[in-house]
């Protein structure tokens, strides 16, 4: 067995919580179903817990640890940095990592604020014209299914731009007894359902209608304000006995505002773990002139397309299975109607970022791109401060451009 | 066949469009379905022009026409008025019939401003006291799977509330050069999108969950601004034709609005004739600490319902086929799941409504009721004219009350 | 008000149990949505029990009653008979006001046995000689997406025909304990799930394919034997009880068959009332090589479609809402997106029969075409007797033809 | 890095066509989510071609290749035979493999023939005294959905069994010009859609259930008897072209059977590639007194639940996603609503053969449930043979018996 091997891309891992598990299987995975320049390579996992850490990494593959990011970051022996730990640590991370020559990929949200996010923004604009690249992690567009709905509209199927409808509906705090985490404390989180999952229908919205969003009119909600603490759970009492302490929720669990994009067009959003029954329903609706499209991350291998453009009486939804040699990233997995499943987001992302980073090219979605998403998540913010009022969002650097390869 | 009849019910009808077909089928129907302490008989159709008027009285099954409303208000021999003309008539109609001691039946919206719907609801208050009863026609209330969401919410089915989501989506204006009519003048329609259909999901969501909205945030807007005269298409040019005049449409084609029901339950709610693809699309969703309902008026025989308290790993929406005798008005049709269509609300409200006539008790939607979705609108648009802002709904009369009946 | 009326056409009802419900708003119904020739009159209601008789007609709107259906047959001024008694009785009804020279409408199945068919058939078309029409009920066709389907496959949207699958599932006898009926006694019912809901989709396909059934091999059971006699139920025990009576079920509860349609295209046949959870799945999937057709009754007012020769990646079921005015019937109906019921097929299939007689032409399905179902279900029967061998249908006679015309 | 690594379990691989893929994925991945007592490692690859075989074992991780599969039998180093080649070589490969001490994963169909079948069941069964572990690859099983059906099963939730409805679909051959394959000759592919889908379908009837099937009454068809060459295809004509050769197809297109299982209750069973529009359509659906199950590959995260115990009017088919921490297999992977994909069956067959060779137990699908697979199949052809007579089911061994861990 002498054929030449592409080259290594030796990878570094920070986090080890459920975004590295995934992203440690896409790295483990893309090359094996994907024709990639550069062969992914599992260096180094860092996290905080040696113990843990250890036992991850035999898990996810990875020839080392080290419980100082900084170790990776400074490691010559390594390409790319990998940040999967919470908003807050992103930016000092990433902006090493860049000064360092490493390519990034940045989990999403790219920072916790919007100033945060302009400096790795600038970042890594400066380091892409010394070749180094950087991805922020908006993976949900590397589902088949969506990036079929972007190129459809790309390619005109529903004419002028209509009405836009997203809405990403979860439910795991419906219940009033559900503990209290460190992601529905403010300082840690920096915000709710609005920064996890809100963020991810802002992007896509903006990504397959090619189309900015300009203005927004928001309000949050803390429908149920306390929960029990974790400790109250473990230790004193059961759900909701009522000696257990109860603290207090400091972000949103709901998030509903309506956007302004070009032409008029208008857009209802929701995002909210309250949606009792729901359980990743990320769903998106795009009306046009000419035709819709609808979407249920739940029913992920599914696209649901109408042509208004059909002949009278034959018009209706159709029900796409994805899963065809045409459809985006579907040839190189399993014979038609055999569906996928969530972790071929990540998989799809590895190879085309690996596929950027060989051919010398941006991958998307770049940090102007995140950038953007976070300059509307702040407009929504800024809105239910002042009473929903409509609120601009703020500019998108001009220099922001992206090129986008789909792997094939 | 001589068994003694049942005593008539007089009705004469005024309007003889769209809705005048549908009350007609109903008032024909209701008694051969359902025991009612009263016979409608079709005495009077009124309407405007002579000609088509006598060939829809012959259609629909009324001994006799008249061009004057005022005919039918004053004729000693009819016992009902049922209005089914535009909004900006309805309330002189409606008084003079109230007055005349006549019951009223009068079509949604009540009428075209909170003022108007006022008066109407202080006359129909005052009527109801010396025994004269009225509804406003709401009739989606009496759709099976609707009215079995409302009495699963008051058996506490899904516990405490926590998040609706109302739509009522159509796309008969998603094509550019549909042409213009009389809906899309202010002068004549009152209100778009949000007025027609939007009202239907605000009554709605306040019937089944037992609670008022009271505050919205709304927008409203026109993504169509002009469209070619009706003359402009039938003379000239075609569709679209640039020498084709074309028209100022003055009233929203979209309408989006979050409201907050009582403990800070948020709701997002649109109306939309924009909707590329959806024809009747009315559909409600309702989350609760304990379990959630879904329904979609295009599937108008079925409800979702998502019960949280079920054992783990069992939990699921369930599409429960509402034609068993146990759900609401069922019984009286066909055997289960043999579906029935939209006309089946109409024929149900009829029944409800003979049925209290005859009991002698205040069928619902009162006017009161209607009065209060009215405000809902108007507080809509004030949102919408004050930059979104929210904006408290207005105060219900303190002696609105209502009983309700549901034919079995 | 003296507009020229239609002719009547004064119609004699015999039966009133479910169907005569059925037919009689059909009956009231039909000329109110259709312009039809003549219009219904409901003259006389026969039954054998006055008590209940008079209070149906009341409710059913018929001039007057009798207990002997011959009246009905010797009344000159009865123009049509439409027979809604067992099947048992068929035959000698049926004849006798065809020789009287009424019209005749009669439910399915025609007969109780192909001899009895034949002898109906024969007389049908001797009657049609002097302008005497008849038809019989399978209603099912005059569903708007049934009708549509028929439509699709004439215009070749499946291209050649390669694989059928009929299922009528219905469950109100998977409870071991549902008592026991007239339906389940071979000498008053004749057949179970094959003859009562099988002989649906055998006509079905038959109708939407163009297409009849030349062999079958079939295996009927029944698969709960025995259940609680009617009386035990109420008499000595409750449901199941050990002490109440059981009797014996002599007709099959569950039928399957494959059949072989012509260029030996199979088909796939199922018939059943245990189907647990399935309460009216009238199914029918059409798979050819340019396209498939699957409709549930279930949701009636849907059909989906596939379309093999739309451009790869597009492909995928459509989900037609038949509520077009381009769809069969629904114009006269209400705007789209407003779905109808079960009660429409027999609006629709009075309308049809109406317009035939008033334009003289031949209604379909004519009796021809009920003995030709009458003949695959014989089939079915003999092949199970023999052991499931695929047995030949019987010869359809030559004279056979059908004219039909759908109601505008 | 010190932690005690587990043993490794050295796999040896024969075939490196789709199954190849499929299987080396799954035993890359199994350890890397499931705790298993080994660590699979991928040592060598076999197959026919070295070109291809060199760059197989590259992309699927194997550290060596041999074009002789005997290389892989014979080697001490290798732990377990992993069959993945056609059918016809099953036996040979997996009597030499079990002789020499190795586990063996075989694909289905086990063989092409009862009586290799029942050798390969010998040999696995006098394999299995020495401690040699033995799988046949009906990796459906392994849907999280459908193990979860199977536990409902078995826990009563459907009661007694009253229907049994099984249908597995493709559509590649329903295009009459979809050219020749080595599939489509009965030398090579020893059966059609009968041996290749249908296999599947009877399988998981007889697991799910916990009941055989006793006897069948079947009929194949070949629906389109003949297709273009491969060589026609590309070199003379194009698709269709009447210069084109044609040539015979000797397998069945499509396969229709009845069968019996205990209790004289019938399912219906359909296997076609002829079934335009459906991709993946593997559906089963079963009936009970207390309840029914339906399932659809096409939605591979989706079981549909009814529960007939129900209260009355809140009964319906309930719409599981199976992603739940209670289903099977699914706690070892994402959260909840995020979906799995047709290769997970295979990773959870694998996860599920490790464990059971490390505990010392036999895994299932052991070659005796193999066995019985491959008896209905034949009974299936044996009764088409005789014009379709019902056709007993040869016995199963005695000594038969199957134990099985889920991974957890």
């Amino acid at each position: 067995m002498t054929s030449p091997s592409p080259r290594p891309l030796r990878v570094g891992l920070i986090g080890h919580g459920f975004m590295g598990a995934a992203h440690s299987h896409a790295w483990r995975t893309a090359h094996r179903f994907f024709d990639l320049p550069l062969t992914p390579e599992l260096r180094t996992l860092a996290g905080r817990s040696r113990e843990t850490l250890t036992a991850s990494a035999e898990r996810y593959g990875f020839a080392s640890v080290t419980t100082r990011w900084q170790d990776v970051v400074e490691d010559p022996e390594i390409d790319l940095v990998d940040i999967c730990t919470p908003g807050d640590t992103h930016r000092e991370i990433a902006l090493a990592a860049l000064a360092a020559g490493k390519h990034v990929l940045c989990e999403k949200p790219l920072a916790n604020s919007v100033a945060e996010a302009e400096e790795m923004a600038d970042a890594a604009r400066a380091a892409s014209a010394r070749g180094v690249r950087s991805l922020c992690g908006f993976s949900y567009r590397r589902t088949p299914a969506l990036a079929f709905a972007r190129r459809l509209v790309e390619e005109g199927f529903v004419g002028d731009l209509r009405q836009v409808r997203a809405q990403y509906l979860q439910d795991w705090l419906a219940d009033a007894d559900a503990p209290m985490t460190w992601r529905l404390e403010k300082e840690t989180a920096g915000s709710g359902a609005l920064g996890d999952i809100g963020a991810h229908v802002v992007d896509l919205v903006q990504w397959i209608t090619g189309t900015d969003i300009e203005s927004v009119s928001g309000t949050l909600a803390t429908v149920v304000p306390t929960r029990p603490a974790a400790g109250a759970m473990q230790g004193l009492g059961g759900k909701g006995d009522a000696a257990g302490e109860r603290r207090e929720v400091t972000v949103d669990d709901t998030a509903l505002f309506s956007v302004r994009l070009a032409d008029g067009v208008l857009g209802s959003f929701e995002a909210t773990r309250m949606a009792q029954g729901r359980k990743n329903a990320m769903r998106i609706e795009l009306h046009g002139s000419d035709g819709a499209i609808a979407f249920d991350f739940e029913r992920m291998n599914e696209l649901e397309t109408y042509d208004a453009t059909a002949p009278a009486g034959r018009q209706g939804f159709t029900r796409v299975l994805t899963t065809e040699p045409e459809h985006p990233y579907a040839a190189a997995w399993w014979p038609t109607g055999h569906g996928l499943g969530y972790e071929h987001t990540f998989t799809h992302e590895i190879a085309d970022l690996v596929r950027a980073i060989g051919e010398g090219t941006d991958p998307s979605p770049s940090f102007d791109e995140a950038l953007r998403v976070q300059r509307v998540l702040a407009a929504v913010e800024a809105s239910h401060a002042d009473d929903s009022r409509w609120t601009a969002v703020g500019p998108t650097p001009s220099t922001a451009s992206t090129t986008e390869e789909t792997a094939r």
